[in-house]
């Protein structure tokens, strides 16, 4: 059961809510977030919910027998819409393209995509600053200057950043220079870490755990939500299978999946998701088709040269190629919709 | 290496070429299909072929280093065409659609599914008459009665039959029925079912098994092959992994890797690569995107009172749009390649 | 539910009781094996068995959860022990211990092992005459002469032959030979085989197919039980996952819960679990104490000279240090239950 | 290639080294340890490591071909021995057990639990505070004042303390109270702890993430070994596979192969690598043949009234039978190898 409260909801309102459901034999978690206040209340006792709606305080009252409740679309049945400013925004209206560099190299590098990705009308640029890497000898990213660099040349053209946080200690520091956090594979259950994104009053790019289930996979971007952030993509990036051909095994079932049980955007990331950079485009495509609200692409102008994932990475000509197909594919997507 | 071989290559010309071959510390094996004569050489040694392009008798020498030789398209660029006759083929220049029931179940289905079929203008009817079930008390089929109805009325309208062959001793008596024997994901690595299929001159739809390596699958392929016929289609149709939401985890990372490694015509099913009939439709756009020559789908007039699989199937009027839309997108197809 | 019958159950007390299972909404099967009479019965409704235990011809009657009746524990309590002659007994009382070299490669090579064999009381010999091989180039066996010299040198020393089957139409020439069919992973769905075997008055010894759930592994064992066959070893040897330092990936998981859920006995093959000889020992050690009732093990008097499986081979002195071990944890494993 | 240095190794020395290092194309990495001194070197060129060996400061060098070098049985061949102090030691040549609920919960829990233990004589007790929970809405566990209360009593009667971090920010305050940090399987790859834990002076149980390959777990515990914390102990908990029987898929094969490749105790933790209370003993028994050198046991009192894992969690009746064929099973294996 979710409980949506009207701003004005005062202690003493809440407080009575708040027994009324323990009352009903329910757990109830006062969640306020940057912009609305919700009160989830776990149990499985059957309740008529009118008995709740009319109480003071309350705005709304829904069923939620999902188990992830506030990023369920059992309750908000219109898809969250982030806006990232400057005409930015992620919906399930329009698709969006985000690409880049899968580390930032030097600013000879960004003024290289940044000026590429521009002339593409791309609007969003990723790159990491701190890369995880199995290995401790492998490279880890330049660090804080690095997205300062990154964000300085984004900015100034009126591109979005994304780039991934490893760590809560991180969050400060990064804070001032990207539009959005990614959350990496590895780290889709460090969940002091998605605790800590939660407080963070900037948008969350939550990678899919590479076995995580996608209740699971729900149940950590429930995390975030529930800790005040309502802002968060999810994105599927690749399982672990069997398969020893491609990097990941893409899990494109995922996307009508999140897309029907929650009411969040769900990107897709093809670059990771076979990792053979000749069959990055059909898997781009057929992420779109498979309603993908968005991709991420590994980009570089010369993919050999790069200092991490380069097989994986489509040069500017292979990029601007995907480009226009994806846009074909969405003005046609609202015609055979229509 | 793959030697073709002329159809006047005689007796002695082969004996010579295969003591060549031996020379060169290959292992030869002559092989016979319905429309060519090869010598599939295994070996590893560092060879001149056209120290073997010369000899008499031989067509045309490839050095082919994938595993799997006669499928591969390293020696067979033009992709595989299958002509079922009345115009319908299968190739990579046309996008297939090939729907019907998971079982054949009365006269009546039949005749309801071909009719919409044919207004539909979809030239392949599938349906199963020999069912593969987990549980020895399930519904196991019409048997050849049941394909025998479902071959006439498909007939007699002018639709290919595709279902599935279970062991070799259904081969023979379902032989007059069927344009396409269908091997299921169980048998996939029925090493003797495939051999006896090779020998047979009707195309063969192989699906995947469903926790078999891409390799291994061409591999069973090969057998197809290498026992005589060239005519085979591929299919993914979903592999087993840990996400427990649905039937199957769908591979469509498969459709782009075997259209690359083989000549062959790559089919997908995404019925059962999904098992949810609510996301058969993206999941079959998705799979044309990711460069699909075809689709299985399973229909049925009322899917609820389906006798198997109707959790996944669609009724008519959701198979029409998903018709409707794989259309739309094969001509943007064509107009965003050109 | 499911119904034991009394061998003497006339048609007419069989067709009451088929009745009045029907009335109570349950579907029934009629089963015959080489040992006795049954009447498996499919539904969901709530009945007092009572009411069938007292009808005529009925000899007990039990409420079987399990989706797989006949070959579970709920019913039959007292684990299944299998009498192969001559004083060999496949039971849970006891560890069986059946080794031999994965193919049956030439008379010298049998008379080795089963002389070796004999030397270390080891009663039951496997080797492969049919090879199942994913490409259709490699060896595939010796075939029938292979078995027949196989059986004769085995016979001749008190030695039971279990080898494998691959297809229906090599039962009847393999019968005279073999004290145990195998079947093996890639056609643990091979349900027409299944059914044959069930036909036949010798044991079966039935790998889990490599990606099968437990659930299904059973399955694919009641087909054989309903055909006819009660005398079925079920056998653990390895699924498929993620990692690729092994060739398999040994679930030992499953012996417990086999043993838990069936009445049948459980075997385990750690050659092809794990399939790296040095780490074969430990594995046969932990699938004993697991509570396997016997095991598999591949050996060669030269595993580097093997036609197949080398790597996974232990030769004649590992062989004779891991049987030792294997039997000092047998008897340790009685004083520890004691 | 790995170098050790002595601890007398001057600045100059140490430039002189890596001086040389470079120059025969390899890349070097200086690790500080709590007790040694080493230089990494990542590359592949063939060098002749004598002309390393006789440079000043250089105490030993040899070529480690596997990815992961300082944990790497290649250059240490005494396997590592950790010492917790009073007596309780950890390595290959005695059987740890480890054994403790799943969260601490109460001071009368841990009364009775050490209680238990002491009498048992099993001198580490593990115990969860910091709780990663797949739903924000779980119990998260007592935090800071459980663990002192657990490590009170724990102290009292010379039981050593294994208890799980989940954020670098908890590595202070635990430090006082833990014997053995625990990293949990969701955070296997959170390399910013792992690289914290590295200057950490106490040993860390690291468990295998759930789809972790075996060489990315060695490179996360190269990640803490480099970072200079040599006391490191692997643990095998079960990965992520097909079947929904378990809670997880217990990878026992792990355990030898673990032992080969690396110089670090082994450890299993079979009541998550089962997930179910009936089937933890064999499969403890199991890991304890597979090689393994210790296992962690969850135990409760009352385990149906545990407020988590209870599901999977021993009483002290049936704890007590496991710890006593754990033992027979050592000195009986002490037996074997004799």
């Amino acid at each position: 059961m979710l409980i949506q409260l009207f701003e004005s909801c005062s202690p003493q309102q809440l407080d009575s809510i708040v027994k009324r459901v323990r009352e009903l034999g329910y757990k109830p978690t006062f969640v306020k977030t940057f912009s609305n206040r919700y009160l989830v209340c776990i149990g499985t006792a059957e309740v008529d919910i009118r008995t709740i709606g009319t109480l003071p305080g309350v705005k709304d009252v829904h069923v939620v027998e999902d188990p992830n409740k506030l990023v369920s679309r059992q309750w908000r049945v219109t898809p969250t819409s982030i806006d990232l400013g400057d005409g930015v925004t992620i919906s399930r209206s329009q698709f969006t393209i985000a690409a880049g560099p899968c580390s930032i190299e030097s600013e000879e590098q960004v003024v290289k995509t940044v000026s590429f990705l521009k002339e593409q009308n791309v609007s969003i640029m990723r790159g990491g600053v701190f890369k995880p890497r199995s290995s401790p000898y492998a490279f880890r990213g330049l660090g804080i200057e690095g997205l300062e660099l990154f964000a300085r040349h984004c900015r100034a053209n009126g591109i979005k950043v994304v780039s991934e946080v490893m760590q809560v200690s991180q969050i400060e520091p990064m804070y001032p220079y990207v539009d959005i956090f990614q959350v990496g594979t590895r780290n889709a259950q460090n969940f002091n870490l998605l605790d800590e994104l939660g407080k963070v009053n900037k948008p969350v790019l939550l990678k899919r755990g590479m076995s995580q289930t996608l209740t699971d996979f729900l149940a950590s971007a429930e995390y975030i939500f529930s800790s005040g952030n309502e802002r968060i993509i999810l994105c599927e990036r690749g399982i672990r299978a069997f398969e020893k051909e491609y990097r990941n095994t893409l899990d494109l079932n995922a996307i009508p999946y999140l897309k029907d049980k929650s009411h969040l955007p769900v990107f897709c990331d093809p670059s990771h998701g076979i990792g053979i950079r000749e069959y990055v485009e059909p898997m781009a495509l057929a992420a779109q088709m498979a309603g993908a609200d968005g991709v991420l692409l590994e980009i570089h102008e010369t993919p050999e040269k790069a200092v991490s994932d380069g097989q994986q990475t489509l040069n500017f000509e292979e990029a601007q190629q995907v480009f226009r197909k994806l846009r074909m594919l969405e003005n046609m997507n609202i015609d055979m919709m229509g």
